[in-house]
């Protein structure tokens, strides 16, 4: 079925106690897409200034995603990110921030796209995400991402939106400031009841954690990786590789959720292997098949 | 097969955001030995002072919990801790602590302890656990638990210690802290070298990994519990669970421990929904094993 993700585009410098590097391919929308093309054809939808450095078309080159929705501004500056990981890899601290392009209008999403099934509105303003997603004309499964900066400053534009989407991908911090509760399950729980029929909480190295609505919870560890060089696009690659996994199977019954937290989970495990997107364009869908079947072996009992 | 623990018996006052409990039963023998004794008979090795206001034998009564191994010195005061959790139960601070006895000699193993075939060595000096260690005559499983002040002030000791266990279970601070390496399953396998044949991380509410020798792994997140009221003897139930499953079944290949690893999860799941032991003193058997039949299901895929 097909698969419309909509996000960022950006030019990403990242340090890590593993090096340095500099004005490389960013953004959500691109580890998404990379993620998700093991799986499904993918629709990206996003915008860059004429500052960019990058030729998607060749970066995805091999790869079924369309290009048609990538709008390129030529008055405009791509979106910049600058961030230093500390040495345990879960402190990030960004260091600078040039948002550019996305504080304006949000691309329009072309006719070709409007009849997507599967939809992922990758992190930025609810009221983006809405608008966005209006332009959809009958979504079968809608995800989206948040974070702390719309929960605190935009909070009621993100429960109309909580109000229209199928399942909510948070990180855990954010599940409990959304929820202003401590306990990580009660969370859960009063989040189901803002609207989505599924959430999932993304907890980094720890994994993550998926309750629906009709009360069946999945938790599966992260991949155990010893390689991690660069975390960044982690939350979206899982993202991808989930979403992607779904659209392939084109169902959404909790079974096949959770297979599709195990390939997200994996995808991402691979993701964080190498700055940038070194590591994901360098395996095959085999690569994933095989470590899919290591985590269930490690999980097992 | 028979199962000894020696640890600390203790008077603590815990504090966190659901309530007060002062004066209770605390200390890592008197949990590890309630959550073993659903699986296996436990002897008990433990000193007291005269003024230590619990009856062990009627806290244990109607399982079996052997204590002849319980010393109460007329000249001494109890151990007793005082510790305060925060809002997210994970920030624990220790406003007292009063070794007291546990300051003293440790007591000398009685000798219808010492054909004990499984031995948990609970946290302490690890000159003391391997003083302890040296009066078990041929014991075929060997776990203990340690922690920063050791690492930090008697390495030299622990790693004496850790060349005559099989298994080392160890919080995750704590293991980055031992093999002085930030990542988690490098942490692991530099353990491994220093002597133990398996070495099971425990992370808290993120679950647990076990590492062997022979490279083979196994992750388990926690239970998922909303009711977390006092998160004391979690680590100290979750090694009971799992050295009375070893002891139950008498066998440690990787299945058991896995297994094992299962249990000590769900016992820990209850421990920490009351404070002390209220909780593990009102549960039984089939309510373990109907808990982990969920966890089973819970985290396959």
């Amino acid at each position: 079925m097909s698969l419309l993700v909509t996000g960022s585009i950006g030019i990403d410098t990242v340090k890590t106690p593993y090096g340095v590097s500099e004005n490389c391919l960013g953004g959500s929308a691109v580890y998404f897409s990379m993620a998700a093309s093991f799986f499904s054809p993918v629709r990206l939808l996003g915008v860059v200034g004429s500052d960019c450095p990058f030729d998607l078309a060749e970066v995805f080159a091999d790869r079924s995603v369309d290009l048609t929705g990538l709008e390129v501004r030529a008055q405009s500056k791509t979106f910049r990110w600058t961030g230093t990981y500390g040495d345990n890899m879960n402190d990030r601290r960004t260091d600078c921030l040039e948002l550019n392009v996305l504080a304006e209008a949000p691309p329009s999403v072309p006719s070709e796209y409007k009849d997507s099934e599967f939809v992922f509105l990758a992190n930025t303003a609810p009221v983006l995400q809405l608008e966005l997603l209006e332009q959809i004309k009958d979504p079968v499964f809608v995800a989206a991402d948040t974070m702390d900066c719309w929960i605190d400053s935009q909070l009621d534009d993100l429960k109309g939106l909580l109000k229209r989407i199928d399942c909510l991908i948070i990180n855990e911090d954010e599940a409990r400031m959304l929820a202003a509760e401590n306990n990580l399950i009660e969370s859960t729980e009063k989040i189901l009841g803002m609207g989505p029929s599924v959430v999932i909480i993304k907890k980094g190295e720890s994994g993550s954690i998926m309750c629906n609505a009709d009360g069946e919870r999945f938790i599966l560890p992260s991949f155990p990786v010893a390689d991690v060089k660069d975390p960044t696009g982690a939350g979206d690659s899982f993202a991808g590789g989930l979403m992607g996994y779904l659209a392939q199977v084109g169902r959404v019954d909790f079974a096949s959720l959770k297979q599709a937290i195990a390939y997200g989970t994996v995808v991402a495990s691979f993701a964080i292997a190498d700055f940038s997107l070194d590591r994901l364009a360098s395996i095959n869908k085999t690569d994933i098949d095989s470590r899919f079947e290591t985590l269930r072996k490690l999980t097992g009992f």
